[in-house]
C-alpha cells in the first residue's frame, strides 16, 4: 500500500454501469509508489486533504462485496499518523 | 485509476481470436502511472480527444462479460471534470 | 496493452515443462509501457521485425487453453497501423 | 520479492473492517523494486530496524486464510544474510 | 519476463511457512524490467552466474502445485542464448 494525500475530485458520467455510486478521488502518493497522482475509489469514507492508505491492483478490488468491478487503486483506510526512526534511512 | 486522453487508434487484423470486435485506442496519461501513452480497449464509447479514466492489470478485465480475454488496459469511464485542490499538492 | 517491435529470439532448454513449445520472443517497447526490451511468448504468429501488441500480467496468461502457465507477458496481435492525432499530444 | 528495511509504523483507526488486527509497516526498498518507502502488511514477527523480504500485488494475498484482503504488499521473511557475488555485477 | 543473472543467495530462517524449501536468489536484471536486483524463487534448478528468464507477478505462483504461495517472482528457465537483430533497435 501507498500512503497518499486526497487532492481532488473526479466525475465522469459516462462509465462502466459496475462503477455507479463510487466515488472517485485524485491522490496524490506522499511516500512510496508512483510519483504522479492518479485515480483511487473510496472504501474508507475519506475527505478531501485526509492522508490515506491506497491499495492497487487486484488486491484494491477486494473491498467490494460484488464481482467483476473495473477499479484498480481504492483508499482502504485513513491515517492517523505515521511514525518513522530517520535515522534507518540512512541506507 | 488514472486519467488519459485518447489521443489514436490501432489496428491489429491478425490476432487472438479473443479481441475480435474490440476497439483500440492509443491513449496518454494526463495524471499519473506510465508515461508513455498505451494502448487501451474502449468500454465506455471513448471517441478520439476524450479524457478517460483507464484502469490497468486484471482489473481492466472486469468489464467483459466473457472470461478469459488477454486485455490489461480498458476505458472504463469518460471524464466530465477533475477538480483538484492545488493548494494541497505543495507536499 | 504496449505497442512493441519484435527484435529477437530468446533459447531456454531447461525451464518450467509448462512452457514447452512456447515461442519466446525479445520484444523493445516503442510506445508505453517498460523502455527496456523484455520477454515475450508469441501467441499471434509475429515475426521479427514485426510491430505487435503486448499484454502483460495475469492478462497475458488468458491466451493459454491449459492454466498454470508461468507467463507474464504475450505477443496477443500484430499491428496493422497506428493512427496518432499528434495535435493532442501538446498536454 | 524485495529487499527492504522496516523503518516505521502506520496507524490507521478508521479503514476497512478487514483490515483489522494487521500490522502496518513503512519498509524502505534496498534492493530491487521501488526506490521509494511503502506500506507493508507484517506476516513474519517482524521488528523496526528488521531487513525484511516483501511480496506485492495478489501474492501478497496469499498470507491471509481469509479471502479478499485489501493488501498489495505483505512482509513475508525476515533475512538473516544476504551473499551477492559482485563480480557479477559488472554487467 | 525478463532475462536477468544469477547473482547471489538470500536467507531468511523466520518466514512465512509456505515458504520452506524454497531457493531464493538476488537477479539482476540484464535487459528490460526493473533495474535494481531483486529476488526470485528457483523452479528451473539455476545457480550463481546463470542467465534466466524470471516471470512476475501472480503469473510467477504458477509454477507452484500448491495454492497460497507468496512468491511474486520465479526463475522459470536458464537461458541458453539470446539473439537480438540490433538494426531493429534504432527505433
Amino acid at each position: 500500500m501507498i500512503i497518499a494525500k486526497v487532492v481532488g475530485n473526479v466525475w465522469a458520467t459516462k462509465k462502466d454501469e459496475s462503477l455507479n455510486g463510487l466515488k472517485f478521488f485524485v491522490v496524490q502518493p506522499v511516500k512510496g509508489g508512483a510519483r504522479d497522482g492518479f485515480v483511487a475509489v473510496d472504501a474508507a469514507g475519506a475527505g478531501i486533504g485526509d492522508h490515506v492508505l491506497v491499495s492497487q491492483g487486484s488486491s484494491a478490488r477486494m473491498v467490494f462485496d460484488r464481482e467483476h468491478v473495473p477499479v484498480d487503486a481504492v483508499i482502504v483506510g485513513i491515517i492517523d499518523s505515521v511514525e518513522v526512526d530517520e535515522s534507518l534511512l540512512g541506507k
